[in-house]
């Protein structure tokens, strides 16, 4: 008997799926990274089908791997050993919403803009925002984050409990209610940004926000990137409590006027947004006018109303897409570097010199509240395509960051793209990574061949990567 | 050749110490939990101390109970299976501290107050505060807050990275530099709060904030608790970003004016801080008095100055020792159960009717932004004193606090107060902590009979538990 027949005798047989088109649609995410065809797909509805498919995996040593609606930009999602895609969508239910807690519980489909619409009802929202509609459990399993964590935070900030289910079928809960604990270990936050390796989530409790009486929107125009980021860092340096802090470049402004309609300046710009009560909002901008036009700002323009406001995020959520847009039949390799936020210019520089130096195309973007910038690469799927170019320039980046204690990934998690850097960037560390993969996950079932191969030999690794490291990704 | 000798041959001999009072001031913390002498105390002076003691005490299977000033609330520093006592005070270095990227590298024994006097010169301050001046590896191991929290968070919150020795003597980094990243596993803030039983900290990079503007502390004095908890939570629910948020009882503000020479009225208070930029802080002023006059406020008194909200400070953290002054002899039992903020009335309310109908005595304060609530109990050594009953009132108000998803435990650490509520609080969720354990720790040398028992058997522990749960400590 073949898997599928296998798995529709332990759950229902129409959660059970081999269609080729759904098969398809499973093998890839938003990344460059190649697809790879799943034996089948699952569509759990319950907590009870995912207990099931579970154990019956960890017995018989089939891989599973977690899926959502598949907006991963670093193929945490793409089933490379095969087996089962979990797809979760269909657990999509918002539990409870306890506004007098700012807590929500939802299931892992749960969609960020399905939540926030239903939340907009209590006047609470949900403030993590990667721009892609992800799910919620998806969001969890890289610890995503987005435009608005320079004032909210992470994933790893606003979840306060997981339901997850172990290799082993064992249910646990991670957290509790409360607003802050110091009761055993901190198994939420080290479940979150796991990418499906240690655990499947089937609940998650998140932290929410009150919407804000006040929300303005900005657009400053700089003459050049260096003002733009002392300007953005005299912000953060007096604390300012802003609520987005975006740095788009002339170039990028050009796609987006282009593709939104918009007439925006196309020059260096910081796009930002205040959140607040009507007089500390007055207070917060007064301040950043004074910040700003010390630091060479020629045009503040404000969004005040929503229309406007909203243009201008989606304008910036839809960048990546702006630039694919404008480049039919390309791909985008997103680079997702974050450095202490005194290195931000250098790496700007950095990878300006590395982009013009490899003629490859496309353009920088960040969340420069955070130090998270992303370099956005053409790339082409045609033999023709220098493929190895792109990959140097990503290395490059990655290393200068590494250099400077930054992170190869700000947010889009490790997946494919990132492990070969896992040893470089954690050194011993990893081991202990390993040994608590291999401790939860004994059979390594769970969405495998992401993060780390356990199988990898570390203290080669990290000599070999180290050996290769060009003389000019050093810092200083 | 009995211990101490055998470490003197690993590690300069003044180092190692069997002197009498040095093993009693190691043998307690600040709780009433009892005393247990250990064998010898170590004062490491460098990272390599800690590498070649570990390595020793591994292979001979003896106990290592890490020690920071001994101001622990639930006997996490006391060396329960004898051995060494490895006091990091003498590691008190801030080794860098770098104003543009709100970071701070120091060693483990480095206290609070000491690194504060330090980062004031560069207008920066670290935000935890939980009261005694504790060291920072020993707040970072318990995952301590305070009253700051509700504005700048946990231990947890504010440690961007560590250096660990494990107990095979491997030293790892678990985190970077970077403000964000899903980079691999979470190590950091599995470490942070597992109270020296997963590795012993030797640095710590922290993340400080810049001196604000504006500090304005208050005291808002209320007729009734429920009126006082009602307009704390409007402040909150509002986004007023409050910087401190406690709670204190008429019956303590007694206690404090006769130690403090101060003349606060003795009703139910709120004492609070605006910190932020002078335009933000005058708008939350103001929304504060509206919202504190809806809820029965009928004095609302500012501390503008340092010297009158140092004051208030230090009242508010000297409860503890006023409570202590008023009673010579006794010692306290301090609950320090977190709630989610809905329940919070109900929890004080509870604890208030517990303590009545037991008959101890004692007051209740709390950092109620935090939902998190201690009651200090006056108990006594002496064998007339019925511990029983103590322990009970404790019990109660544990359970009260998980049956409304809270926890046992928000700041002070499990050590061995909470370890009987485990179980209960985690459930299988504990195994998996077990598991951490265990492969990171195979032989139990770390702070060993803390948190839990490893050789525990969870099933029977937790029905045990279920079956003695009173049913007046039900929350509905």
């Amino acid at each position: 008997m073949n898997l599928a027949n296998k798995l529709k005798e332990i759950i229902p047989s129409d959660r059970v799926s081999t269609n080729e088109t759904i098969l398809l649609n499973h093998s890839r995410d938003d990344s460059f990274h190649p697809a790879r065809f799943t034996d089948v797909v699952i569509f759990p509805e319950e907590k009870e089908d995912i207990i099931e498919i579970i154990k019956f995996a960890n017995i018989n040593n089939i891989a599973v791997t977690p899926f959502g609606i598949g907006s991963g930009l670093e193929g945490s999602a793409i089933p490379v050993n095969g087996g089962i895609s979990l797809d979760l969508k269909k657990m999509n239910k918002i539990l409870e919403i306890n506004p007098e807690d700012f807590l929500v519980q939802v299931q892992p489909g749960v969609t960020r803009v399905q939540l926030n619409k239903e939340l907009g009802k209590y006047g609470l929202f949900f403030s993590v925002d990667p721009g892609a509609d992800a799910t919620l459990g998806g969001m969890a399993s890289t610890n995503a984050s987005g435009t608005t964590t320079v004032r909210y935070g992470m994933m790893k900030d606003n979840v306060r409990d997981l339901e997850v289910v172990l290799a082993d079928g064992r249910v646990i809960r991670t957290g509790g209610n409360a607003k802050k604990s110091s009761s055993g270990y901190n198994l939420t936050e080290l479940f979150v940004g796991s990418e499906g390796t240690l655990g499947i989530f089937t609940e998650l409790t998140l932290q929410v926000y009150g919407i804000p009486e006040v929300i303005t929107a900005a657009r400053a125009v700089f003459p050049t990137t260096n003002e733009a980021i002392h300007a953005a860092q005299s912000l953060l340096t007096v604390g300012v409590p802003i609520a987005r802090l975006e740095f788009v470049e002339g170039k990028t402004l050009k796609y987006l006027n282009h593709v939104g309609n918009t007439n925006y300046i196309e020059d260096t710009s910081l796009f930002i947004e205040f959140h607040g009560s009507k007089g500390s909002v007055i207070a917060d901008v007064e301040l950043t006018k004074k910040l700003f036009n010390q630091n060479g700002c020629y045009q503040l323009h404000f969004e005040t109303n929503s229309s406007g406001r909203n243009r201008l995020w989606e304008a910036r959520h839809n960048s990546l897409y702006a630039l694919i847009h404008q480049n039919p039949g390309k791909q985008v390799m997103n680079t997702d570097v974050c450095v202490p936020l005194s290195k931000l210019a250098e790496v700007v520089e950095f990878t300006r010199k590395c982009k013009e130096e490899s003629g490859l195309q496309g353009d920088i973007i960040g969340h420069i509240g955070d130090g998270n910038l992303h370099a956005g690469i053409l790339i082409d799927t045609k033999p023709s395509f220098d493929m190895e170019k792109a990959n140097q320039f990503n290395e490059a980046i990655v290393k200068f960051a590494l250099l400077c204690s930054g992170t190869c990934t700000g947010e889009h998690g490790v997946g494919l793209g990132k492990k070969k850097y896992q040893s470089l960037q954690h050194g011993v560390a990893l081991d202990v990574m390993k040994s608590i993969k291999n401790v939860l996950d004994p059979n390594n079932i769970l969405n495998p061949g992401k993060i780390f191969d356990t199988t990898e030999i570390l203290e080669e690794k990290t000599k070999n990567v180290l050996d290769q490291c060009p003389a000019g990704a050093e810092a200083e």
